[in-house]
């Protein structure tokens, strides 16, 4: 198991770790498998999507925040539970698949640290399986 | 592969399932992998999230029916879209990691049953790779 | 390592692939184990639910189509933001277990390939872990 240390800078903010996980990859031997991308954190997630415009990450930030406003009628007392709700959406783990030691992604796909109250030191776990 | 059985009392809840999820994990002497937790149901989930302040699920549960109302131009005959609709948001399964016989949580972290369309008898299997 | 070739025919559509991946599972003789079912792209997803009733796929479309518009304030050029962030949401993979060379699916479960920017060409890939 291999741990990436995560700073985020902004409350709301997706982080490209792509190239940790290859690392990780790369450092177990891994030729072909799958691997566990975990993030240790009720408050933020891991997903996969767009690398190349950087307007896609602003715009699925936007619309989490349209679809789970910041101020609503919470309990919660530490202010945060749009975070929570939004790392149960989009989900604390990503599965990869490795072949030939490299990740197996699309063309336009990296994998992303999703930070949803920062800003934080955090942790990504990366664990494979062969 | 495991099987724990789950009884929920009402519309929509989150069940702490990590205790289960910990002793298949004892019982199938898991040292080191990876498992899948996944439920049976497609009006049910299975997430990750805070277990300290019940607040916290409270709140998830209630931006979820903010974002997916339960009434609303639905076609299923059934009354439960809002809970089929939670179910692929959320997700039927989570990945959990093993290191030492342990499942690898962050300090406020545990795993949940999502119940959308309660109440009602339902299964979640447990099945680890080494 | 499996690849299934999907052609959408719509927009926005959910394309049940189980009998593919069971074939899949059935060509790499996975008797006993687990599987990634992936997809490459980034504005398609992979679900589980209901594969009964057809208005249950109509519903959970038209319910992600309400918490993600089509047309709102993004800032992508593409116009296919929403795509985007339902691929986040619902997510590019789903894992599967397998016992006794079967995938294990509830009753009413189906594997759906999701597109949200279709018509397109697509691929799924399946890799099993024993």
């Amino acid at each position: 198991m291999k741990e990436i240390a995560i700073q985020s800078r902004s409350r709301c903010e997706m982080i490209d770790i792509t190239a940790a996980v290859q690392k990780a990859a790369g450092e177990e031997n891994i030729l072909s498998g799958i691997g566990v991308v975990y993030t240790l954190h009720t408050t933020a997630a891991v997903t996969i999507n767009e690398n190349a415009d950087p307007d896609v990450r602003r715009d699925i930030l936007a619309a989490l925040e349209r679809a789970v406003p910041l101020v609503a009628d919470y309990r919660h007392a530490e202010g945060n539970s749009a975070a929570h709700v939004k790392s149960s959406l989009v989900g604390v783990s990503e599965m990869v698949i490795v072949e030939n030691g490299r990740l197996v992604l699309g063309t336009w796909q990296s994998l992303f640290f999703c930070e949803f109250d920062g800003p934080r030191s955090r942790k990504v776990l990366v664990k494979f399986i062969t």
